[in-house]
C-alpha cells in the first residue's frame, strides 16, 4: 500500500510537473535542432553550389566524361583509404538509428561524401544527393553527442534530425523531409518520438540554406481532372508501373553491386572498371542527357513527349554508378526514372501529361525507398495541395507493389505491407 | 536440412508469387473500400444534408432551444433504451481496432447516433459531426464483417476504413481522413497496414459525398510570410497555447461527464438536466453564436478580431452538451475553440490573422485528438500548400505539449510523445 501510494503521489506529482518538464524538452531540442539545422543546411547549401559548379563545368566541357575511369579510381581509393567504416553510407545511418552503438559515425564520413559525390558529378556519373545531404547531415549532428553527452535514444533522434535537416534543404522540402528521416529506417513505421526534433531541425535547416541564398529548382503547379472511375482506375495502374520500376531498379543497383564485390577483389578498381563501362554506354548513347542529376530532362517530361525507353536508360546507368562505387544519392535518378516513366505512360492512360509525371516523380522514389507519406508530402509541396490526393494513391500503390525490399537493403519490416 | 530446403522453396515461390499476391490484395481492399466509401459517403451526405437543414430551422426559430431539456431526455432516452452498447462511441471504436473482439458493432449504432446528433443540433446544443460520421461510418462497416467472412486482423482494417470514410466525406478532406483513421486509435502510432484500404476507402467517400451534392466550407487559401526567428518563435508559442486550450477541453469533457454520471443515477436525466443547464447559459449570454457548429463563426474568425474570451465559452458549452450526454463530434467545436483562440492571440504575435486562424482551427485539434500528422494534412486541404510548415509546428507542439490524454479516453500510448 505504501508503495503504491508512493506511486501514486510520484505520478500526481508527475503530471503537475509535466508542462516543465515538456517546456525543458522542448528547449533543449530546439536548441540541438537549431545546431543541426544551421550546420546541415549550411553543408547542404555549400553541396548544392559546389554541385552547380560542376555540373555546369561538365555541361560546358563534355570531353570530361573520358575521366571517368580515373575519378572512379579516385573515388575508389579515398574510400579504401579513408572511409572503410562509412563506405554503407545511408545503410550506416540506418543501423545506427535502428539500434544506436557507442560508435559514433566519422566525421570524414562528410567531407568524404561531400567530395566524392562531386567528382562523381563531375566526370559524368548518373547520381544523385540526397544520400550525401543525409550523410553529411548525420554524420556532422553525430559529432555534437559527444560535446552534448547525449544518450543513446537521444543520439537516435540526433541522428533522425541530421538526416532530416539534409533532406529538407537538398530539396527545399521541410515536410517531406521531417517524415522521410522519421520513415525511411524501418518499413511501415514512423518514429514519433523525434517528432518535433526532426521538423524543428528540417524547418530551420531550409531555412538557413534559403538564406545561404540556395534555390530550388521550381516544378509546374499541377492542376488535377475531377476524380471519377477512369481516373481514379488509371492512378492505380500506374501506381502499378511505377512500383515496377521501383523494383527494377531495386534488384539492378544490388545485382550490379554484388557483381562488382564479387568479381573485382581490389576496390579502387570497381568504380575505375564501372566509370570504363559507363564511358562506353554514354559514347555509344551519343548523348549526355542520361548522366548527372538529370534535371533538364526532368522539367521537360512535364512539357513534351520524350521517349518511351528514357526511364531504363537511367535505371541502367544510374545502377552502374551507384553499384560500382561511385557516391551520390539515388532519389534524383528516381525523379528522373518516374517522371520519364509518367511521361511514357502519358499516351495510354486518361491523365493529364503533368500529373502524371508529377505522380512517377514521387511515387517510384516512394516504392523504392518505402516512403509513402514522405513522398505524398513532397508532391505537396512541390506541385501544390491539389495534386495530394493522386499522389497520394500512386505513392501507396507503389509502396504496396514494391515489395519489402527497397534501395536500403538495411532497412527492417516494421509492419507487413499487405 | 530437408525443412529448411522446403522453407527456402516455399519463400521463393511466395516471392514469386508475391505480384500476384498483391494484386489479389489490392483487388479485395478496392471491393471492400469502394463498398465502405460508397456507404459511408453516402451516409455522410444525408447526416450533412439533415444537418444543414436542422441548423437552418433552428436559426430561423431560435426558441426551440426551450426544447433543450426535452431532446436531451429524449436522447438520453434513446441512448438508455436503444444504445448502451453504443453509447462509448469513438472509444467503443478505439478499443475493437485496437483488439478486434468477436462482437460485431450494432448496426444501431448508425442510426442511434444520426438520430440524436440531429437532435442536439436542432435543439441547439453546442457539438460537431465527426464522431457522428465516423461513428456511422464504422458501425455500418462492420455489418459487412459477417457478410464477408473477415478475421479479426481484416476487421480491424475495415473498421479503420468506416472511420477513414466517415472522416473524409464529412469534412471533404480525403488525406486527413485516411490519416486521422490510422493515427486516432493509439498515441504516437500509424497504423500502416491499412494504409492502401484506408486511403481508397477516404477518397472513393470523399468522392460519393460530392456525388450526392454536398459541398462543403471554403476556406481562404491562406499566404503565410518568410520564416524568421520572430515569425518560427511566434508559432511555437502559439503551439503552446493551442496545447493549453486543448488540455483545458480535454479536462472539462471528462470532468462534466463524470460529474453527471456520478450525480445522476438515471441517465435519461442527465443530457435533460445537461439541457435546462445549457439553456440557461445561453439565455443569460444573450446570444446563439456558440451553439451548434458554429460554422459562421469560424469563418469569421478568419477576416474580423473576435471577443478574445470566445474559446473559452465554447469549451464550457461544448464540454457540457456532450459531457452530460447529447450527441455528436469534438471537432467542428474544437475548430471553433482554435480559430476563436488563434484570432485572440493575433494583437499579440507578429504572425497574419489568417494564419493564427487557420493554424488554431488544426492544432487545438491535433493537441485534444492527438493526431498531428492527420491535423497538417487537414490545414494543407484547407487552406493550401503553403501553410502546410506552419500548421505542422503549431499541431506538433500542440500535440506534445497535450501530454498523454486527449479526448478519447481510451487511446493508449504507442510512443511517447518526448
Amino acid at each position: 500500500m505504501p508503495f503504491s501510494f508512493l506511486k501514486n503521489l510520484s505520478s500526481k506529482f508527475g503530471q503537475r510537473r509535466q508542462p516543465v518538464v515538456l517546456a525543458l524538452y522542448l528547449g533543449r531540442w530546439l536548441l540541438i535542432s537549431a545546431l543541426v539545422g544551421a550546420i546541415g543546411g549550411s553543408a547542404s547549401a555549400l553541396f548544392l553550389v559546389l554541385l552547380d559548379a560542376v555540373t555546369e563545368y561538365r555541361e560546358a566541357d563534355p570531353w570530361i566524361i573520358w575521366f571517368l575511369p580515373a575519378g572512379g579510381f579516385l573515388v575508389g581509393w579515398l574510400y579504401h583509404t579513408w572511409g572503410t567504416t562509412s563506405a554503407a553510407g545511408n545503410n550506416l545511418l540506418i543501423q545506427e538509428i535502428q539500434k544506436p552503438t557507442r560508435h559514433l559515425l566519422p566525421w570524414v564520413m562528410a567531407p568524404l561524401v561531400l567530395g566524392c559525390t562531386l567528382i562523381t558529378h563531375l566526370v559524368g556519373g548518373s547520381a544523385g544527393r540526397e544520400g550525401t545531404a543525409a550523410q553529411m547531415g548525420g554524420a556532422l549532428a553525430d559529432q555534437l553527442t559527444k560535446l552534448l553527452r547525449l544518450r543513446p535514444r537521444d543520439r537516435r533522434t540526433l541522428l533522425i534530425c541530421g538526416v532530416s535537416a539534409g533532406f529538407a534543404s537538398v530539396f527545399g522540402t521541410p515536410l517531406a523531409g521531417t517524415v522521410f528521416a522519421l520513415e525511411f529506417s524501418t518499413i511501415g513505421k514512423i518514429r514519433y518520438q523525434a517528432l518535433v526534433p526532426a521538423l524543428l531541425a528540417a524547418i530551420i535547416a531550409d531555412g538557413v540554406a534559403t538564406a545561404w541564398g540556395v534555390e530550388h529548382t521550381l516544378y509546374p503547379t499541377i492542376e488535377v481532372p475531377a476524380l471519377t472511375v477512369w481516373t481514379f482506375g488509371a492512378t492505380l495502374l500506374a501506381g502499378i508501373c511505377f512500383a515496377l520500376a521501383a523494383r527494377i531498379f531495386s534488384w539492378a543497383s544490388h545485382n550490379v553491386a554484388a557483381f562488382f564485390q564479387k568479381q573485382v577483389l581490389y576496390a579502387p578498381l570497381r568504380p575505375a572498371l564501372g566509370g570504363g563501362l559507363l564511358l562506353v554506354c554514354i559514347v555509344l548513347l551519343g548523348t549526355t542527357k542520361y548522366i548527372g542529376l538529370g534535371i533538364p530532362t526532368i522539367v521537360a517530361a512535364f512539357e513534351t513527349p520524350l521517349p518511351p525507353y528514357d526511364f531504363l536508360i537511367k535505371i541502367a546507368l544510374t545502377a552502374l554508378t551507384l553499384g560500382c562505387g561511385f557516391k551520390g544519392g539515388e532519389v534524383t535518378p528516381l525523379f528522373f526514372i518516374g517522371a520519364t516513366l509518367g511521361n511514357a505512360l502519358s499516351p495510354w492512360l486518361p491523365l493529364p501529361l503533368e500529373l502524371l509525371v508529377g505522380m512517377g516523380f514521387v511515387a517510384v522514389f516512394a516504392g523504392a525507398a518505402n516512403t509513402p507519406l514522405a513522398c505524398t508530402l513532397m508532391a505537396i509541396e512541390l506541385f501544390g495541395a491539389p495534386s495530394g490526393v493522386y499522389a497520394a494513391m500512386a505513392c501507396v500503390v507503389a509502396y504496396l507493389f514494391s515489395g519489402h525490399t527497397g534501395i536500403y537493403g538495411s532497412q527492417i519490416i516494421g509492419n507487413s505491407k499487405n
